[in-house]
């Protein structure tokens, strides 16, 4: 199996990507990596690494999509940037998928424009894994998170059948509770499109559990969540904001006096332990489901362990055959339909 | 100035209405409350209740809609429950305002129905506080946070307006700084809706300041949030899982070993006050605005004192002329734009 890695996305420089790669490669022995970015600083990194047992190959490229740079005029324009060429590798099945943590415009656009979506499906969806903290560490998947701004229901089903194949394949759940992420848990509730869809789901095969309202996300008692790509961005990110905020109190609470100081040393361990579990870079990396190819998209600052959980991801996937399953799920749904 | 009370709305009984209000009276020599409801229990506590000086009447009722109701089909037949009778008093302005801690579906039916729309609006839109974590305690305001399932441009440039009325007249916020929702901060991102009303919004004369993504929502850098219904309830209710859940994971981490309980007890204090500053309850109550009178909405298991803020606020909308205001400004848009 060959996984080319975009050294040049992330925010902390290609050393954690690679550090990260070749760290979840050491698990396997039939993968083989592709460094894809700058040879020179790649070749300098892989110098002061001790690596065993490895196989890799460094393809050199030229340029680099910027955070700030405008996502289709620059995958269109920068032909030599690592993401690009990255993505052309897994469209032209030189290796069997990518990880990159660079602008994620710019990894929705290469996924669409470069890997391509597949024949059954009008707007594919990226996934994010979303913590759990009452039953377990059941975390949920959550799609759309943020590639399609305006959904109908047909690709709200969609989703949930590629949610349902993701959670099966990947997350070891025998018969994924579906859920859609709703205003209220009543049947009716929501907007034309969510009300539709609940109707489309409740028909169906799939384990449709009902509506779920976004304070229950949370709570284990769902294993996919599906909505559309705006409220999904917003659940995601106002949980994301939240955390900080409440974390920055805490620490606003443990040093605000000397007797606060004392009992938040004596908490230290404890305290870092749940820091680490609101920590996202554990929780692997989002994935653009619907294309034909796979592309997994780590977090801008992910650290090398985030990578590392990202890869053994990755490789899941390839052993699942993921692009696979959905391709023939949706193709079995539009023949239902003609 | 009369404010009718819906005794029998809240989770938690009469007593934390009837409390809450009178606390909040003693406040004003120019108020009297209107207790709705039955008649015997709301004797019953207020007996047991020392009364200086306020001035209250009651109203009794027979009936009660109960959070399992269906809202529409419950404010038609329960003519003379607690929540119908304090909007229709509103309605035929022998109150000037009306509180409730009821459910939500039967508060927006009764203030549609009952005390109806104003002239210029379509949809009206219940607003929200969020607190603020960063830049002191500036809270915003959010809206729409569930009244409106499919928003256009145009309820969401109504909303824009009112939101700047209300920070303006209530908030103390001179020239209150409006965001827009969005999954990204750059102009051009978003759905449909939001994209056209990112345009509408850029020309008008009110202080806009571009988009907003929800993880900076809490950074206290706006006074006024405007989204449509369906995102703006998965923004509040993502906060208040994502209060919820990490509360209990901070819990767990102070009872886990002997050293942290320790630690746990140094800390006493200071977390109580984390705890009370996540309270939703200190943040008053959500609003619809748009319609043609004063509807205040508490929380279901809101406490004494969130009642007696919502109170003061009730009371400064109505000192604030604050539909009137709001009919005003509407109704130049519209001859505006005819």
């Amino acid at each position: 199996m060959k996984i080319a890695i975009d050294c040049m996305g992330s925010d902390k420089g290609p050393e954690v990507m690679i550090k990260g790669a070749l760290t979840a490669a050491s698990n396997y022995n039939d993968l083989e990596l592709v460094f894809v970015g700058n040879e020179n600083k790649i070749k300098n990194i892989l110098k002061n690494i001790k690596i065993d047992n490895h196989t890799y190959k460094i393809h050199n490229t030229t340029q680099v999509i910027k955070n700030h740079d405008k996502p289709i005029i620059a995958v269109r324009s920068k032909k030599d940037s690592s993401m690009v060429v990255a993505a052309r590798m897994v469209s032209n099945k030189k290796v069997d998928a990518m990880i990159t943590a660079g602008s994620t415009g710019a990894y929705l656009t290469s996924g669409l424009l470069i890997i391509g979506r597949l024949k059954d499906i009008r707007r594919p969806a990226l996934s994010a894994i979303i913590p759990s903290y009452v039953i377990g560490n059941k975390e949920a998947l959550l799609l759309d998170c943020g590639a399609n701004m305006d959904a109908s229901s047909d690709d709200l089903v969609n989703y949930a059948i590629m949610g349902h194949i993701y959670a099966k394949e990947l997350m070891a759940r025998k018969s994924p509770r579906l859920s859609l992420l709703n205003v209220g848990v009543e049947e009716g509730k929501g907007n034309k499109v969510v009300k539709e869809t609940y109707q489309i789901l409740k028909e169906s095969d799939l384990n449709f559990i009902g509506n779920i309202e976004a304070r229950t996300v949370f709570n284990g008692e769902t294993d996919v969540v599906i909505c559309d790509g705006f409220s999904g961005n917003v659940a995601i990110k106002t949980f994301e904001g939240a955390a900080k905020a409440l974390m920055r109190k805490l620490k606003d609470a443990l040093m605000s006096d000397f007797k606060s100081k004392v009992g938040a040393l004596l908490l230290k361990n404890n305290l870092e332990e749940m820091k680490k579990d609101l920590d996202y870079n554990q929780y692997g990396g989002g994935v653009l489901l619907g294309i034909k190819g796979i592309a997994v998209k780590c977090h801008g600052s992910a650290t090398e362990l985030a990578i590392e959980i990202a890869l053994g991801q990755t490789y899941e996937m390839v052993k699942g055959n993921i692009v696979e399953v959905i391709a023939r799920e949706l193709k079995k749904k539009t023949s239902k339909e003609n």
